[in-house]
């Protein structure tokens, strides 16, 4: 009986515990409106019988990468690791020189690289991350990973998270939330940390895609990756992304840029409780000051809109007590 | 304190019933070596420290929909969809009386279309699924499927998913394992319905996908659905729909024909425990009898191999007590 009991109450904690997930396991935010909005929005969502209760099975929360979960200045990361992989490979491709946007890299000409814009970005991707195996990828990415450091911090990329917002990850999880990444990085640069460093496994990761074949090889399934762009998860494409990996109409975004208008459009002008958020960068102390006239992650139309449609902005400078997790 | 206890019982039984289910909730699989594989698989991959253990996150099951989930003759039911929908659109286009493999449909030439193949269907679902918005197409949609009957039982589509099947996927949920449609089938075709029928969430549903753009129609954000095709997930393409959705590697896949051929091979040639599943149509009175010779789900390649590749043939008139819910 005593083991009955105490299986009981295990069960019990095991059941209760994430719902009693609070506030304060926002500990790096501080004490303001912008939490306020967003525990009060949370708590009514759910309050079963309230006005505010959303159906646990539509508790999706969605949230961009580059500048809403990690830093993306001075360049985004993904960037970075393509500016390792275009040096690595340059001297088997001459012409590079010449040849934008791969001479921008060459020439660590940052605001030429900007100029080239998503598209430039693609072609830039379509060079460093195909005619290779997931496998070969994965371990090139890997190694990368280990090994880069941050041009400012000197720290691994995966350490120059937001803590307040992988806690706000864990907070919105432990309310019933399911968190999704929706991001115009790339899918497959994205999953193989995004799982350790956010509690976001890999089926919840919907990024930008480059064309894979399936391919037996030597009796082992392999997935070729091809030189063509399959999918750009970025202003437009976010939604439809949201759409082909999710089929549900999310109730909370977080985002950053202009390149999350529409994610945070269609997530907002839905029936019933909505919550759009946007990371506004304001801390030039701890992070980066940025938003109408950055080359990445510019903050312009979004800016003017969030306002009148009731975007949160996140002083980032002021909302929040600290940026980055502690060194480990 | 009595609340409290109460509260205990009903958290714990939440925690404990599901891992209590076991064989006895797969009622319409009759008892022989097929089901026994099944359990013992499932058995071993929840024992933990066990040799057939399975982490968690790694519980992936892929099942194929058309003839693994539900009946896919005499036509797939999306195919009798596409033909009532050309018959209703065909007074505003003449020209489809000369042109395949829309005359086949108006002809009602099964043959024809077969032999149109793939594309042929394709072309079919572009014209019928395209040119609307989400909304649209899911009204149409809605309305079929209250309406439409199968044309040899006279029952709704949906009333003809596999009992068995459906007790499988509850079973497997049960035990940890995350349950995922990836099938041939149009993705926004199952996904209205295939959360009541079979429990699986539209994010856990991989299909073939047309183009759609985002646009916001007097206010209101809309998909456009455009006569492109944007993925095919049949054949070598269902291991890349899998790559793009779930990003992990299933460890467990259940098919029918040889558009499974490359998820059962996908699944099954990982490390570690593994089971593949091929439904075998052999039951000409309840269902139907089927394999090499099929125009629709053909089964050749695939069932010369699974002796060699150890993938589970179900015999269906041998291993299902029932084949259908029973009518409402």
């Amino acid at each position: 009986m005593d083991r009955i009991l105490a299986l009981a109450r295990a069960a019990a904690l095991a059941v209760v515990l994430p719902v009693a997930a609070l506030a304060q396991d926002l500990a790096s935010w501080n004490d303001g409106a912008t939490k306020t909005a967003i525990v009060d929005f949370v708590k009514a969502a759910t309050t079963e019988g309230g006005p505010g209760w959303i159906a646990p099975e539509d508790r999706i929360a969605v949230f961009d990468n580059d500048g809403t979960l990690w830093t993306e200045q001075p360049a985004y990361f993904q960037a970075f690791f393509v500016f390792d992989r275009v040096k690595e490979m340059a001297p088997r491709h001459p012409e590079w020189k010449e040849q934008p946007p791969f001479k921008y890299v060459l020439e660590n000409d940052m605001a030429g690289l900007a100029s080239s814009g998503e598209k430039g970005l693609m072609e830039l991707l379509a060079a460093t991350h195909a005619g290779m195996t997931d496998e070969g990828f994965n371990d090139i990415l890997e190694k990368w990973l280990a090994e880069a450091r941050h041009p400012k911090s000197q720290r691994p990329y995966t350490e120059m998270i937001y803590a307040p917002m992988v806690e706000m990850l864990d907070y919105l999880r432990a309310n019933g939330f399911q968190t999704w990444i929706v991001s115009g990085g790339g899918i497959d640069f994205m999953r193989p940390w995004a799982e350790k460093a956010y509690g976001i496994p890999p089926q919840q990761v919907v990024g930008s895609q480059i064309a894979k074949d399936y391919e037996v090889i030597d009796g082992k399934p392999q997935f070729m990756r091809k030189p063509d762009i399959f999918f750009i998860d970025d202003g437009a494409g976010k939604p439809v992304g949201i759409d082909r990996h999710i089929g549900r109409r999310p109730v909370m975004a977080f985002g950053n840029s202009d390149g999350d208008f529409q994610m945070l459009e269609y997530t907002t002008t839905g029936e019933g409780p909505r919550l759009g958020v946007i990371v506004h960068h304001t801390d030039a102390e701890r992070e980066y000051a940025y938003d109408r006239d950055s080359h990445f992650g510019k903050l312009d139309k979004a800016l003017d809109a969030a306002p009148e449609r009731g975007w949160l902005l996140v002083d980032m400078a002021k909302d929040w007590s600290r940026v980055y997790p502690d060194a480990k």
